[in-house]
């Protein structure tokens, strides 16, 4: 039995339409008013749409919005971490119906019922979900600085996946799709592998530990937007098909893709992944260092506190918590801070900045570091960059 | 907060008396008549009276043998998996009083108000918790078979903890003493690592991987009497000393152990190590291959198994269930078969009968087998041994 979906009802909540209906609302999405939406607005409705945000049912109101940041939770009292919202600069009203476009798949996403149109103090959002307003430095607070002035509410019917479905074809997967290969592996306990970076040995032995302990490990790859210097996704891809195919036992491992934007949320962001990993089917959640953090803004193991101070009852989904982890010479294996009593000298580590210093400039990197094949995709990819200047001046951090 | 101690009254229930109680109940002991006990049913007593087999107030009688055996319950629900019992020939009756006298120890182990005086089908429990009736070759059942005619039922008073306390100063803890060291640590999730063994890299490779999720581990070590063959419990204790203080972060263990005989008992006696690990204050058992186990008498995932079969709420400590692990040259690390994809001829794995024979014959061991401190304390026993014969010839296999 795999954990419940998220919310009262116990049942995933698809906001997408299929066959007549979609056809119909198409039609007459097309004779609304359109508004533009942003790259994250649109990964956030097509989670809506196949169910990954259940028990959502549109954009958050005003007093949703205002629980969520100050206590985590909507005003129907239903856990949530992080605002979910759509903002426009256009002239909107409540009651109008609009159509919600984005450019970059070229298309209306999806039509909603505005039932209100709010402002809201950006800086305490930013505050309260990224801990910091520093809108230059941090990527998450920048994009809430550069939202437009109003936020709309209401429920949205959606009506596009993007080119999520054909561009990662056999990765894209849906909550429904998920949970129907778990249950057909015959798994219940499922760790949640979060990824937007190629894996290293470090994260194979995260997932390692979570398969000794769980029926599976469900490594998950944010398909969406990322900060400038991260690796693109067909790159990361490729790194972790030859990692998985060489080194994890086949049944014991699925591999899949979300299509939502990093905010970097750091703590708050690590709940949000919990709780969409519940409605796709995953017991755990794995938790490493510094996770979905950015740069300094959290402390390093932020990330799995929070998890102590959220109710017992918030989520079904658990954080499985693991320390910093490397190889060590003397342990001869991989290790953590604890299990390894070892000093810093006898520890591999390497910054992901040292290591894309190292590839591009044709370093050898130990295989206690990552794995041959992994190495290779890479430097491949760092020797074809013509732009070395950016990967050398960005300096974000590196984390799941 | 730790797990609760088993049973329904949810606290420690120690048999043995302390101070003038003491005093007085050991003047009047010494009046009564003696019953010999065996070595396992000493341990038995040891362990009631330390509060390690909450809640049993005595040796069972007939009705909690038959529902221990044929439904794992006593008669008032309490979940048990193995009878607890006392037999002899001597002329004893319903109403007695009587010492139980431990030969070993030379002094009197307990009092004991017999209640019943009863016969029990000694192939039926074998058949039931031994799952084999062959006294030839399982230890367990030769015991139980060697059983004198007729079992005592009754609630007893412990005098003694025989020489545990004295003999294994700092390592013998009674489970009022391991829930304070927990507690004073901080821990809450604590997994109870069996051993009967020295711990080699693959025995340290399953506390890690408990202590890279939990709070924790206990390494907890049977003192009683093994089978022969088995390494005493001195040179273990040292080769666990030398493996803990060079490979283990200090503030991640807790080494102790605990009076029983093994009974090898395999899943009957998995469930047994766990119930009476509820009552240390661990909240998991680590639950390996072949657990508990004698020869080819239990499949060897058996004691994983029984896990799912007992009722959800039968105990509190859950079994940690890991894989048969080894080193993997492909992998280049400690592995189990969920988590290394590679062929046996990459695996390094050694039979106990291997390690024993290339330990006294003086072969070189693989560091990737076992830590070079651990393989000299070993070399060093086996040169020592005299009857390299027994060493040779008996086919027990190795098992927590």
């Amino acid at each position: 039995m795999l954990v419940n979906p998220h919310g009262k009802e116990k049942k995933l909540k698809p906001l997408l339409l299929a066959g007549k209906e979609l056809e119909e609302e198409k039609k007459r999405a097309a004779t609304l008013k359109k508004i533009n939406i942003t790259s994250r607005e649109a990964g956030d409705l097509i989670m809506m749409g196949i169910g990954g945000f259940t028990p959502l049912d549109g954009f958050m109101g005003y007093e949703d919005w205002k629980d969520v940041c100050s206590d985590y939770r909507m005003i129907d009292g239903t856990f949530w971490p992080i605002p979910v919202t759509v903002s426009t600069d256009e002239d909107v009203k409540a009651g109008d119906e609009i159509a919600l476009y984005s450019e970059e798949y070229g298309e209306i996403m999806a039509t909603m019922k505005v039932k209100d149109v709010y402002k809201i103090d950006k800086e305490y959002e930013c505050k309260e979900i990224y801990r910091t307003t520093d809108a230059a430095e941090h990527p998450g607070v920048k994009m809430v600085m550069a939202q437009a002035s109003k936020n709309l509410a209401g429920p949205v019917k959606v009506l596009s996946q993007g080119t999520f479905p054909s561009e990662y074809l056999g990765i894209y997967l849906t909550p429904f799709e998920s949970r129907k290969l778990f249950v057909e592996k015959g798994w219940s306990t499922v760790a949640a592998f979060q990824t937007r970076n190629p894996m290293h040995r470090s994260h194979e032995y995260l997932c390692k530990i979570a398969i000794e302990t769980c029926d599976g490990v469900f490594i998950h790859m944010l398909l969406g937007k990322l900060k400038p210097g991260d690796i693109p996704s067909d790159v990361r891809q490729q790194a972790i098909d030859v990692l998985t195919e060489k080194y994890f036992v086949n049944n014991t491992i699925v591999i899949g893709g979300y299509p939502l934007d990093m905010r970097y949320a750091g703590p708050r962001e690590a709940l949000l992944h919990a709780l969409f990993r519940q409605n796709y089917g995953c017991s755990h959640l794995i938790v490493g260092r510094d996770h979905a953090g950015v740069g300094d803004f959290y402390g390093p193991f932020d990330a799995q506190k929070i998890f102590d101070e959220i109710p017992k009852d918030a989520l079904e989904t658990k954080p499985l918590k693991i320390d910093w982890t490397f190889w060590c010479h003397k342990c001869d294996g991989m290790a953590s801070m604890k299990t390894c009593p070892h000093g810093k000298e006898d520890r591999l580590i390497l910054s992901g900045t040292k290591l894309r210093k190292m590839l591009s400039e044709g370093e050898d990197v130990s295989d206690k570091f990552s794995r041959p094949e992994v190495l290779a995709i890479l430097r491949k990819y760092y020797e074809g960059l013509t732009e070395k200047v950016e990967i050398k001046t960005h300096k974000y951090s590196e984390g799941a």
